[in-house]
C-alpha cells in the first residue's frame, strides 16, 4: 500500500492555472498534489551571444525553490551566493526538454526564459516544472502569434515529465516525497504526446534495478503523461477562450 | 488625478489569505492591488552563534522577488551569485521591524527566519513584506503557544507598514508602480497600532523637500496602517478559528 | 550626563580638512570628536551604461571601513569577498544624498565617484561621509568650473547630515559610539542649508518611539547640520583662496 | 559510415594504466581513443557532518578539465570563480554511480573522494571517468584489505559506462567528438558486469526519438561495456599482480 | 637626471607618525615622498586553527589601496568582490617579512594582523608596507610588554624594504612612480639592521639585466635601509616617551 | 646527506616531453624527479582589450595542481570558487618570466597562454613551470612559423628556472619536497642561456640569510639551469624532426 492510498498506476491530482503572473508572457500555476510550481514564460527581443545574427531563438530556463517550499527550511541560494548542483541540474533539464519541442529557426531572433520557482514542494517538483513550462512556453507563443510577431506556433512537440520509482510497493507512478526520499531507484520521464521520448533520467539510489524493472517504470510513466497532456490541454483551451 | 483613479488617501484593496504555504509554521500571502508577496514564518531551535546561551530569541528576515514580478523579467539573484543593495536593505528593514515589537527575552533560544518572496510587484512590495510577515511571525507564535512551547505571545505590539510620495497629484497615499517610479520623494512608514513608530524612511527622489510635506505624508500614512491592521487583524481571527 | 559631558544639543568639535588626498579632483578629511573619515570625489568623462548619450550626468558613492577603525578589527571585506548589508545600505545613502542636490543635467556626461573611507570610528560615520563627500564633491566640481569643462558649479543645494537618538538621557544630538550602541533610537537626518529635507531614517533599536520624541530629534538635527554648514564653508574658503 | 570508420557496435581502444598518480591510494589514466583522464582515489579517515557518529562511509566525485584539453581553449573554472552547471552535473554523476555499488556500512567511516581530471578530450569523458574511477576506488579499497583497515573489499558490483547515440549513421557505440557534436539524441548507460542498471540518462539533442530507437542504443551499450569491464579487470590484476 | 631631481643613491623623505588609529595596539603612518600608508597592528588572543594548542603565535597582513590613492580611481576590491593577484602577493610579502624576524614561541598562541592600508601612492607602496608594519608591530609588542602579557618583545630583528630599479639614469633607489612605470627592471630588497636578507624580489620587466647590474642595486639597498632604520628607531623612541 | 642522497650540486634527474596535448599548438610535459608538470600554449587571435589596435602581442600564464597532485588532497579550487594567493603568485611569475624573453611586438595581435597544471608533485613545482612552459611556447611559435603567420620565432631569449635553497646539509640545488619543507631559505632564479637574469624571488623562512649564502645559492642555479637548457634544446630537436 501507498502512504498516500494511490494505486501504483495513480496520478496526484493535477491542476494548472493560468494567468497568476501579472505581467509575464505566458505563466501556468501548475499543483500536482502537494506540489505547486509557478512557471512564467518571458519574452526578450535579443538572443544569447552565440546566436547573434544566426536567424535562430532560444529558450532556456531557470528553477528555484522558495526557502520554506520544504518540511525543514532550506537555504536561499541569492543569499548563499551560489546555485546548488542540483537546481542546475534541474533547470538544464527544463530547458532541454523545452528546446526539443521548439522549432528554434521558426521562432527567429527571440529568447524565452521559462522561470520555474517552486512555491510548496512535496516530490516531483522537476517534472511538474517541465510540465507547467510547457503551457507557459505556449501561452507566451500564442500571444507573438496573436501579436503578428510570429505567423504560426513555433512548437513540433507537446511534451510533459513524470516520476515513477521503485519502492516497498513496487513500481509506482509519481512519487511524493515520502515515497522519493525511501525508493530505491527514481526515474524521471520526459515525453511527447505522439509518444516520443525527449529525456530519461533512471538513477539507483540504492541498489542497481534490471531492465525489466525499467520497463515497468516506462509503462507507468506513459500512463501518467496522458493526464498531464490533457491538463495541458484544458489549461490552453481555457486560457485562450478568455 | 491618480493614474488608478483613486483619491489622496484611499489605500488599494488589501487582502491577506494564511495557510497557502504547506510546511511554515505561519504563512501569509498578502495582496495590495497588484502587488502580491508570500510570507513565511520558519521557526529553528537554534539561534545565530552571537547570541547562544545568553536565553534570547531571534527575529530576521529574507527577501526576494521572482524574475518575472516585475513588468520586464530581472536577474535571478541565485544565478548572479549575490543579492543586491536593495534587496538586503529591504531585509534587514523588515528584521528590524519585527524585532522591535517583540519579545526576544520571552521567546527564549528560538529563532525565527520570515522570508518575503515577491510573486507580483505593483509598487510597495517592502511595505507589503512587513505587513504580511507579522501575520506570519504572529501564526507561528501561536502556534509555539498552541504546542505549549510558550506560555504566551511574545509579542509587545502589532506593525505594518505603507508608503507615501509626493507626485503631481501632491501628497498620496500607498504608491504603485506607475505612482513610484515618478514621485519626487518618497516615504515609508512602519508604525504599531498604538501609534508609536518603528521606522520612518524618507527620501528625495529628484528634489529635496519640505518639513511640511513630510508631516502631510506622515499624517497620509496613519490613515493607511489603519487599513492594514484591520486587514491583519481578520486574517489571523479567521486562520485561528478553523 | 551624556558619557562625553556633552549638552544634549551639543556637537563635537568638527574639522575638515581638504587636498589629502594627492590625486583626487576634490577631497575632504573629516573629523568629527574621534570619527575621521577621508572622503575623495573622481572625476571620469564616461557614465555608466544606463545613462549614455542622454545627456545627464551621474554621482554615486562607495563607503569602507578600515579594519582597524573600530575598538576590535573587523574582517576585511575584500577579504571577504563581499561587502556587508550595512556597507551597501551607507553607500546607496551618501550616493541618493549628493544625487538630490546636484543638477545632472548641467553636469553632462560625467561621473563622479564618491568614496568615503573611515579611518577612525566613533559613532557618526555615515553621517561624516554624507557631509564630507559634499565638500570633496564641491571641490572637484569647483576645479570642473576652473578648467571651463564647465560653466557653473552644478548643485543647486549644500548637504549635511547628522545623527540624533533617544538614551538614557532623552534626545541627544550627534551620537558617538557609545550612546549610539545603547540608544533605544537612532536617526539620521541629511538635510540642506535651505532647510529643506533630503533623506531620514529613523529607527527604533529596542522599542517604538512617539511622534513627539521624533519631533525632538528632527528639531535637534536642524541645530546640528548649522555647525556642519558652517565647517563646509570654512573648508572650501581655505581650499579655494590658495 | 561513421567517421572514424568504425563499426556501428565497435568501441575504440580501451587503455587503463594505474599509479600514474605517485600520491593516491588508488589511480587510473584511462584512455579511450582520444580522450585521456586521471582518475585519483584519495582516502580520508573522516567523512561528512551528515554521516558523523552514523558507521558508514561515503563516496564522492569531482570533475574537471584542463582548459586545453579540448580543440579551442577553454576557461579555467578555478579562475572563473565557478564551477559550470556542466561539471556539476558530471561530478554527481559519478559519484551516484560509484555509492551505488560500494557497500558504505562496510566501508565504516572513511570517505574516498574520487578525483577525474580530463587531460586530452574527444567525447564520451564523463563515461570514461565513471570507468576509470571504479578502477580508482578499486585499487583504494584493496590497499586499505591490503592494511588490514578493512577486511574484504566493499564492493557489490563492478560499474562501466558507456555514451552511445543517435547519428546520421544510425545508432552508433561510444561517440567521440565529431559523432557528438552531431548527434540527433545522445544516451549514456552505467552498467553493472551483472547485468543491472545505474543509471541512465538519455536526451534528446535536436529532436524527440522513439521507444525502439531507445532500445537499439541499450542493446549497444550491453555490447560496449563488456569491453570495458575487460579492460578494468586486466588494469586491476596487472596493478595488484606487482 | 632623475625626474625628481634626486641623486641616484638618495630616498626620499622619510617620516614615521605613530598613533594615528585611535584603536589599533600599534600604528604607523609612513610617508616615503608622495606614498602614504596607515599600518595597524591589532593583537588577538586567539590564533589560527592549524596553530591552536602549539604554543606558538602568529603574524599575518592584508594590504589594500583606496580606491583613489592612485593617479585614476582603480576599483574598490570589496566590491568587485576579489582581492587581485597583485594585492594578496604583497601581503603574503608582508606577512613573510615580519614573522622572519619575530620569536612566534616567545609571542606564545596570540596573532597579530597588520593591515596597511594605502592613502596616496606614488611608487613603492608594498616597501613602504613592511618598513611600517615592523613599527607598528613593534609598538603593540611593546603593549603587551607594558601590560606584563609578555616579558619582553619577541623580536630578533628589525627589518625594512626599499626597491631599486635599473632606469634610463641607470641603477636608482627609491623609485617613484614616474620611475616605476618605465623601469626595465625592479627590485625589492627585504633586509634587517644586522646586514642579513629577509626577502629579495627581482624582477625583468623589459628586458634580462646582468648579474652585475643586479650587485649594483643591492649595494644602493643597503643605503636605502639606513634612513628606514632611522626613521623606525626616532619613531618608536617617540612613540615610547610618551 | 641528502635524502635522496644526491649531492649538493645535482639536479633530479630531467625529462622533456613533448605532444601530451592532443589540441594544443605546442606542450610539454616535464618531469623533474617526481615532480611532473603538464605544459601547454593556445594560440588565440585577440589580445586582452588593453592591447587592442596597439600591435603588440600578449603572453599569459595560468597554474593549477591537480587535487591530488600532493601527498594529502588539496581543494580543488574550482569546487572552493577561488585560486589561493600562492596560485596567483605563481602564474603571474611564469607570465612574467616568458614575456620577458618574448618579442611582442614582433608577434602581433596575438595571444598565447600557457597553462602549467601540476600531476605530480614533489617541489620545484612552479621551476618545472617556467622551464616547461618556455618549450610549449617555443613548439607554438614555431609552428606559427611554419604555417607562415610569423617570419621568425618572436624570442630574444631561452629562459629556464631551478630552486636553491639553505638546508641542513648547506646551500643545495633543486629542492624536493622533503628539503623544501624543511629549508631555511628558499631561492628561485630564473635566468637566461646567456647568462642574465629574468627574475629572482630569495626568502628566509625561518631566518634571514647573508648575502654569502645567497651567492652560494646563486652559483648553485647557475649550475641546475645548463641541465635544463639541455634538456628543453633536446626535446625541441626531437619535436621538431619529425
Amino acid at each position: 500500500m501507498r502512504p498516500s492510498g494511490r494505486h501504483p498506476n495513480q496520478m496526484r491530482p493535477v491542476v494548472i492555472e493560468t494567468g497568476v503572473s501579472h505581467h509575464a508572457e505566458g505563466s501556468a500555476l501548475i499543483r500536482i498534489g502537494g506540489t505547486e510550481v509557478l512557471c512564467t514564460a518571458s519574452v526578450d527581443n535579443r538572443v544569447p551571444p552565440f546566436l547573434r545574427g544566426k536567424g535562430s531563438g532560444w529558450v532556456t530556463a531557470e528553477y528555484g525553490m522558495l526557502p520554506r517550499a520544504t518540511h525543514n527550511r532550506g537555504t536561499r541560494e541569492a543569499s548563499t551566493g551560489k546555485q546548488s548542483g542540483r537546481t542546475q541540474e534541474i533547470q538544464r533539464l527544463i530547458g532541454r526538454s523545452l528546446r526539443a519541442v521548439t522549432d528554434l529557426n521558426a521562432l527567429g531572433e527571440i529568447s524565452i526564459t521559462l522561470d520555474c520557482d517552486v512555491l510548496n514542494a512535496d516530490g516531483g517538483t522537476r517534472c511538474a516544472s517541465v510540465t507547467g513550462a510547457w503551457v507557459a512556453l505556449r501561452l507566451a507563443l500564442g500571444r507573438l502569434v496573436a501579436n503578428r510577431v510570429l505567423s504560426q506556433v513555433p512548437l513540433h512537440g507537446q511534451v510533459a515529465a513524470v516520476s515513477c520509482g521503485l519502492t516497498e510497493t513496487g513500481a509506482v507512478l509519481d512519487l511524493d516525497y515520502a515515497e522519493d526520499s525511501a525508493a530505491a531507484a527514481d526515474t524521471n520521464f520526459v515525453l511527447t504526446a505522439d509518444n516520443r521520448i525527449v529525456e530519461i533520467q533512471g538513477t539507483a539510489e540504492h541498489a542497481p534495478f534490471t531492465q525489466e524493472q525499467f520497463e515497468a517504470l516506462f509503462s507507468l510513466a506513459r500512463i501518467g503523461v496522458s493526464d498531464l497532456f490533457a491538463a495541458q490541454n484544458a489549461a490552453i483551451t481555457a486560457a485562450e477562450s478568455h
